[in-house]
């Protein structure tokens, strides 16, 4: 299929929409983001990659890195996992705290923030230095070692944390977080600020279209089964609470970041990523939206 | 594949657990039925029907029925159809009042009751007759002029409705149901009390498997598009608070209701149906999801 | 102390605030009333009456209706009644739906709506002609045989009653409602559907002024402490959701309608009546604040 | 009144519930209280005290500290302070966070957790040496200068402050906070271990009863209107979420606390205190309880 053709059509079809979303303005560091930037690539399992537009600007991957974070903790516990955080979609327009005060606790799945941060509290109490841990791993499954995390962003994210400071310490009530909060909340605001660009993006989702398999290195990120489980977590869940929504539009295995990146996956095909700062009403990134839904339109391509 | 020595073994396999659940008892008519009955039917796009146990007993399709409204409704209305009822999971372990509260009237999709009952609403005010009408949509899709309402069942489960009733008028107050109240619990008792055996429940699901066609009269029911779509819901959906659990353990579009039928998809191959009366606290049949689990496993077949 | 003096004195400060607030149009019944009416009316127990303005008009008690119901099943069944009906504050903006979902059915106290429905079906099931029994209570404690329920306003709002026809189902559904629901509901549109002038107002009051005891014909309607427990439920629940901050500015045990009535009780000393029909944000008549938050002003009388 | 005779025969009759309730555990320092304690204390506003039992042990006073920041907060800012925190009973058996998260970061009142940490956050902003402002308070109307924050309970606190904390930091989100949380926490720990015994307590709440009058050195703490508004707090949200049912029950303005202290007021005539360490499921003295109940009783004193 001629992806290339492909994504230059939609990028040219979709630059109108620029304008039409608002970049993520509570922390300073994202605020001053140029607005007007799209960029998507596609890296299919055999290699390749297709770009167009701006492909090669770093940004903050902030939400998208809790799919890199769910896999180094089920990687190291497997199933055990799953008596800390549940796999159920959130479903709320409301704050998860309320939900994780009916739930005692234990939050709803690895993508909503409560859960986010239980990873990310496994990962803490299990490496020593866990922010480069997080870091290796990004690396290795995009197989670019400059990966970095934007220290700037990493330190305005934390200064404007209050609301996740609440959760890490609510869950600490329910005995569901164990780390010292201050250390949990430097770990999870480092993971958040890692940066990267489209193509780093579109190849570091490739193991989970390849059944677990890292095309750069070859090794086996994660088995068969948990590949596919974190798939389905990301249809149900990870696009925020337009998940269902986007599921019903798209119809591919999606993480987003308020960053405005987002990332698709074909499994045993591909993986395709937008970046487009401009986010809807979701802190969703719009056009990467767009982009998406007419990527699965055009290539005719679908799970279902 | 030899679905044949699939679903023999996975039978075989299972059959302990008989005992495990709890059949659903409350209403009279779904708590006489034994417990101690499975049946499974695979029926393959090209038209091939394979059987093991209890598949020529009717059984109560209840929440299944929800899926075949949805079809009519969204055969006629299109996309309008979304302006009175989302499509986001519900992911919630309360009842759907408590949400529908805190968002007006509108419910989060068609599966949970409230949504339900609004694609009914919609139905109740297009045909006269509605019952005839969803009846005849069964028929067809099942390609079995014999399937029948229940009348006892549907009576039962009337005096029992005093949870939908209240739904019904909390949606009303908010100007999302316009029919009597009466009238539209009627036509809900009704479509729930359906009755159908295994083979009749696999091949009426065959035209979601196969992009909209309904392979035993070649009529498109729906388009390409509006059949993914339903499958998308069913994945997100599909077995109430169960459900990211099962994309997450099964990963095919599903639907389950409380008389212990359970029916799922593999787009463009096939559908695979149980029944088996005990349910577990979501009231799913227990065997049904251990079937569907095992069948994913054994046949190796998985959107993800 | 001139009681004539000071509702005069208030009367006349408050009628600049005619046209801030909006007449209750829920039920085209209550939409028609001419909102430029004020009345007041103190009822002292040793027998004198003082009025201003509007006090020879009849008006609509609603919710008013909740303390001579409950007044009526608590004389019947005792401390009993505390085993279905709940006397905490139910501190809600939200409806009462949600939290009779969390707490199983039982409503908060007799004053929210729910409370009120277990109530009246209480008083169903005690006496076969209900809506008679409560008439004949009103007509009691208030000494005036006259007073009627406007059968126009009884109808009207029966026909838009679809959110408390919810909560009678919800409750029925925790078998917390015992009667058929359109009888329940008969009898409570009814109850709501009492009209009586602000003289009639104050004077029905009295009893609960005066530990219990009916000062037109002498009778004990309550005991001595059954009357104070009533008073305590008016002050900490007695005005919808601006209960507390009622209780903060004004500190008399009352109980508003949204029909525009409001009255207030010095224990020992008097009940104090308004009828103004625009209401505030909470439901409650605009005016009818001011004027007893001047008058225990004025007056210098207070329970704290 | 021969308040003595009263006190020591309710003595007596209490005496035998020892062992019905539990003390708090979820601080060390408080678990490891004698149990077996009861004191009782009555303060006319003439002066008068009557004590029996366990009145010269000191105690930790909790959330009755909540009575005197709020004091504190009032005295300063005066109605200026209703911007920050409600005055509507929480009736919320959840926990407040729910709440708060529906009233964007507004706590109900004063009393609730969330609302007591708003007065401590604004006295944190006022006082340089907050902790000392609030004891100078409390030895002012005490009229004991000896009494003194218990360091170990304080720190024992502030170890196990992960809900408050979570409170805390999900105000300062809504920015409702202003303090450094550590700080702020600090403080309001601080207040909460505050210790004295049943004669202190009684005599402290005087000025509450004599319309804001301290009787032990004649300064006016609060005006008329603010002590009675104080009175009227109390009296809808002094007991937790057993509010309703205290004041349905025993009708006095009060306010208790975990360590096992409750302290009522009869406006214009008396302050009467109990500490009994076992609490009830609602985390009130359940012998002070009964203490307050009997005491209105056997006193016929009431508001009502």
């Amino acid at each position: 299929m001629d992806f290339q053709h492909i994504i230059e059509k939609i990028y040219h079809e979709v630059k109108p929409q620029l304008g039409k979303g608002k970049v993520a303005n509570y922390i300073p560091a994202l605020a001053n983001i140029n607005p007007n930037k799209i960029g998507i690539a596609v890296a299919t399992i055999d290699g390749n990659i297709f770009t167009v537009g701006d492909t090669e600007d770093n940004f903050s991957i902030q939400s998208i890195s809790k799919v890199f974070t769910l896999t180094l903790a089920f990687q190291k516990l497997g199933d055990k996992l799953w008596e800390r955080v549940g796999r159920e979609p959130s479903g709320n327009a409301f704050n998860s705290l309320v939900q994780l005060e009916y739930e005692n606790g234990k939050p709803r799945n690895p993508f909503v923030n409560g859960g986010a941060l239980v990873i990310t509290d496994i990962l803490t109490q299990l490496f020593p230095d866990t922010s480069t841990e997080i870091l290796h791993l990004i690396q290795e499954v995009s197989g670019n070692k400059d990966i970095r995390i934007d220290e700037e962003i990493a330190k305005s994210e934390l200064e404007t944390s209050d609301r996740n400071f609440a959760l890490a310490y609510f869950m600490k009530s329910y005995k569901n977080i164990d780390s010292n909060i201050d250390v949990l909340m430097h770990n999870y605001t480092n993971q958040c600020a890692v940066t990267m660009n489209c193509v780093d993006l579109a190849r570091s989702f490739i193991y989970l279209a390849n059944h677990g398999l890292n095309a750069t290195n070859n090794r086996q990120i994660l088995t068969m089964s948990q590949a596919k489980r974190i798939n389905s977590i990301m249809i149900t869940s990870g696009l925020y609470n337009e998940s269902g929504d986007f599921a019903f539009r798209v119809g591919m295995p999606s993480k987003s970041g308020v960053g405005g990146g987002i990332v698709s996956i074909i499994p045993q095909k591909l993986a395709i990523s937008c970046w487009s700062p401009e986010l809807n009403q979701f802190g969703n990134s719009l056009i990467g939206i767009e982009v998406m839904e007419r990527f699965t339109t055009y290539s005719g391509i679908s799970i279902f």
